[in-house]
């Protein structure tokens, strides 16, 4: 069971995070973290980390590089920093057995990347952007990251009255090749993942879905190189229902990963919230058994307490509940899977392909006069339910 | 200005509309349709279009095949009621001087297609729509249009329980393969379009928006073959701003031609307004006029009057008005692009990569290494305003 | 069991549905309707419905007056008409024991409705939905309606540049008034209910959600003789929680009935689905079991199969598995009672208002003054953590 | 032109705004504010913002108490702190002649009302918030506040399952009630308003929209002295047109104020922007004349400079602009109302309702049966065409 539920927990929210939102102040102290910007904080805040992994049981984390570490003078001092910290970072995971999932860099927080990091308008940011990757591949090869993801935030437009689409999409190509070129060059193994999010904090931006990231990959050639952190939150901002992207990657070979999260249907902004919704957690786990897993991603709790739940134990409690129900997802999922009802229903449906003039069809074999000529022959098609709710009830059974 | 504003009548809103809507009745009758599926009205019908059109004295119309001609009871006899009704079409054409901007099928109205045609799970189906566009090119071809539409009202999922996505997929490229070679065979001159739509009739459709669509093509190895009919109500229930897939089909050079209408931003369907929003036919005029003219494509009102605006008198104005709003929005930006205050403003924003290390990340030319050197000599980068509100308010003086 | 979940039939999806969609034909055809508006057709049709319900042993059915019979030339042939049909259902009822949960006019489907029917600018029409609505209540009366409901699907309006807001809900809670006095007339006990609806047809409906009813209510003086029939599908519409409205008009007694069926998240249009999601269902049930059941209300599945759902068997899967999911949700909610774990947790998060200043407040004897002084004494509130993963744990353990 | 357009500036976007959101940090920086929470930068600030009014020559401006004012570690502490920036202000209005349009207390960002300020689970944070709103009124009354606005940014739920809504609503009312009292006792003449916002920050806000404030003012016996701030980016959240609360709460006698911003239709939160589009501006203008003006309210600039928008000009350009929108606005409006066609045309559209049964109806003076025997006599109404696409044309006449 545990290969399947490969759950991480999520170093931003679940360390950094403090309550705060656009329209109230920091509502969660930690016993552990004095609110400073020392190094000492920083390890110590790492240090309990580590033991709330431990103690959760969960054997994975991820993190953005200046959650672990600050932000220097000069991004010598920055790095060093980063060092320092990645070292702790490594003997923790040594002595804990835990492991990074993925780590990802930190390009949208900083003022400096406000209009962008990789698409900004000015060169010199695209190139700070670079240089910070190039330091963030360095950490995942050090730490012994099975992913780098890549999550652009910024990367998008406010008004289209301001920006040159064309030159900032070709940009973001020439720097996501970049980063690969120099992943081969120092032998990093890790699977480089995008993470598509429609919208929010930019108004529109350029990985919007998973086939809008798979367009862009295509157009840019840079479609064996990566894939994608689906996370369902981003989906059903993109109008999408929950499992849709992660149906959708996994069909066309390109899902990597999963942020293992969810929203409210009735709100137009990310809450990431854990996911707690049982089919929800049974779809996405009935197409992970599908593809066989989803190794070297997993499960990432992208997802925050409410800035209302204050308690050390609310931390607790929603890892736990949203394994629960993960755990839960992947019991029927797997029942589904041995009974194969729903497959062989679903094989049952497209039986016409699988011989004759549908095979052909399927085999890009036959052309219009072909089809015409076999209308003329056989005339009107029989009506065949669709038996949605048929499946729907079925579904329900594993729930 | 008219090669600019390639207006088009669509004829199925305003010939065969009828008012009806899914909590109604029909509430439109038109003096010259007396609501009988006979040949005679059909042509009485068509007749009073043409009227319509040389009376309003826009150049060109679109239509589908069904809704010009009956349908039979066998393929033989459909496609003779389309012979019939296409030559007089042809009549009408060469008397009036209207010309046919796009033709396209209706593969979603008949129940056989409500599964899907391309995308459906019975082969037959997919056969039988095969065999329809094949004749509809053929009428396109007759009649002269400039352009042949595929629009996949039905080619989607209602539930992820019951679809194999990737075997649909997959068919449906090889429909449009197929009309491809077909197009080239007869040498249809067309210029072959998709129109995107996010979803309904079908909950998710796979055209889902101008960038989905481009995956698609690319995926499939059609992109050079097809281009994009694009209509922003369409866009805006992709949850897009109303210009966004027009400007982003024209920056990736694949907007053919655009279904020029609106809906309500507070409604979640496809309302088809006539455009009546200046300012947002202003954005569109702008995007048509940098790409240099949207022919052999047009703006085809693919709107329809509200089913309370019951006179025909009506169904005038509401042409007029949406043709002034466009005139108005081709004004605009003419007068936007003399003037070049907005040209010479993004010039400026992105003037950094127009040489030195700027233009060496364009051109592909630089690695992760030296970006890091590049911060390592010039540190932070300056803080420069996106001035969006400086934008906007030039943009007003326009409208 | 049974009297918790007083599960009704609604015959316009069921027996008058016939898949067609604003993009396509019916699909759906059924052995016992020839298609044709003659009486014997209605009668047959009425006569397959009565023993769907047998044989689904559900013990209510609801109806639109047009749906039952076909519109005459005149009123008065509409009338007999109805008359005829109506003495049909009373034996039906009474052969079968299957009884009508409620009736209701349909003021939306004829042209006359386009402009409204009660809101319509013209007086004339608002003669008409009064005429109709008088024999609407005479009919409910005749079969023993239990309650009568008013959906003002008309009732709002398209734009606001041709609409007098405060003449259309005025002349609207008027016709409520003449209904409330009819009914008192003639004796009829069924409950009065409206059923909110955000938007769609209409642009904007008056009814917009359970507040905005109980607004329109108020101001004219209505509140105590209408009672919310709630479809949680426009709730979602209304941009609300699943169950917001059903919750929200509960808690101020004035919920009469529910509509149960659900929409697709991702849509922004009403499809009436089969409500198949436990939890949704186990939330609903628990707010009946909180105002001790909806009687005379119920669980009416207003609510239709798919349009690719073309088997007669789909009709009665459908129904099936939705009574499952609500059986499934009523045990789980007795169980959360029983358990009184969710109450216990509730009463205590607001123990503070039971006594001492706290009860002050809720009995509304202090003012501002003695509040500043309550502060000044105790300072600043301790931080109680709102623990709403903890309440979603133990909720998800009940599913 | 004046009295028609009384703009405000709001203190907390433009003076305390720093560009930071929920995936970012700071980004704008004034060279007046050295960012610590000394007295001399709150007072600096101050005196800042009364020279940008003076330089804009706006007459207006609104303030949350904490924007103004430090908190400090008691509330005797605070209180000292807002006395002493009060009187800084009240010396700032009389040099410059600047009003106060209205001021607020921010009862949504400090920790302790993350569960609510006067929904709040425990007593004792009510007691706060109600501590804070006397101080609030104080100063209101001490700075000639024409209004005092009531914003339940946290008076809400996050989720049911810890909620008990009906306590929650009826501490509320004590709560308004108790203001109302406090208001009358010292004298303070400005209007009370309350802004409805739907949702953000929590997930479902109480004072949802214009009509669901008036059920609850009506439910508790406050609609007698309560008016509404009617922002349209809120109304816009709660899926109504833009202008539609601001027209409800006009027709209704209710329309106290209006936050002149706007949001992006494809986002769903909050984006506080700058009113540009003038159509918009048009229609609420529109309603401004027919309501004879907004007094004692204004126009408030409740919009911020995206934090892209880094330099101080942005913010004179951004308000000028928006200042020149609703100017434009206003003259298209006073040019519809002189011309009186748009008018003509509703007074012709509802002309059946001026005398006869029409008449009889509006004054509720008649019955079912007199209804029924009028369509007995008259049989079936005329079609009349809604012309929303004439009326539509008719108005961008005037754009």
């Amino acid at each position: 069971m545990e290969e399947w539920l490969r759950f991480s927990v999520c170093y931003w929210h679940s360390f950094r995070g403090t309550g705060a939102d656009p329209f109230g102040q920091a509502t969660i102290k930690r016993n552990w973290d004095d609110g400073t910007e020392t190094i000492e904080n920083y390890k110590r805040r790492l240090e309990a980390a580590f033991e709330f992994f431990t103690k959760l049981g969960v054997k994975y984390w991820t993190f953005h590089d200046r959650d672990i570490s600050p932000e220097g003078q000069t991004l010598e001092e920055t790095n060093r920093n980063l060092d320092e910290m990645s070292d702790l970072a490594l003997n923790l995971q040594r002595q804990t057995g835990v492991q990074l999932l993925w780590n990802t860099c930190n390009l949208f927080a900083h003022p400096r990347y406000s209009n962008g990091a990789a698409t900004n308008p000015n060169a010199h940011v695209f190139a700070y952007a670079a240089a910070q990757v190039k330091k963030g591949l360095e950490i995942g090869q050090k730490l012994g990251a099975k992913n780098f993801v890549f999550w652009g935030g910024r990367e998008g437009y406010s008004s289209l009255l301001n920006t040159d689409l064309n030159l900032e999409m070709s940009n973001m190509a020439n720097f996501l090749r970049m980063a690969l070129v120099y992943k081969k060059k120092i032998g990093f193994e890790g699977q480089l993942l995008i993470e598509p999010k429609p919208k929010e904090p930019t108004r529109h931006q350029y990985d919007y879905d998973a086939q809008t990231v798979m367009s862009f990959l295509r157009q840019f050639n840079l479609q064996n190189d990566f894939k994608l952190n689906i996370e369902p939150n981003h989906t059903t901002l993109a109008g999408h229902g929950y499992e849709h992207d992660v149906v959708m990657a996994s069909t066309f070979g390109i899902l990597g990963s999963i942020d293992a999260n969810t929203g409210s249907p009735d709100l137009g902004w990310d809450t990431d919230q854990f996911p707690m919704d049982i089919r929800a957690c049974t779809a996405v786990m009935l197409q992970v058994i599908r593809q066989g897993g989803v190794q070297p991603g997993g499960l990432n709790f992208d997802a925050k307490v409410r800035r209302e739940s204050t308690n050390t134990k609310d931390l607790f409690i929603a890892h736990i509940a949203a394994m629960d129900s993960f755990a839960r997802g992947l019991r029927n999922a797997s029942k589904i899977v041995e009974d194969g009802i729903m497959a062989r229903h679903l094989k049952e449906r497209y039986i016409s392909f699988e011989s004759g003039f549908g095979l052909k069809i399927c085999n890009g074999l036959t052309d219009l006069e072909e089809c015409e000529e076999f209308i003329h022959q056989h005339g009107e098609p029989e009506m065949i339910s669709g038996q949605q709710e048929h499946c729907e009830a079925i579904f329900n059974r594993y729930l």
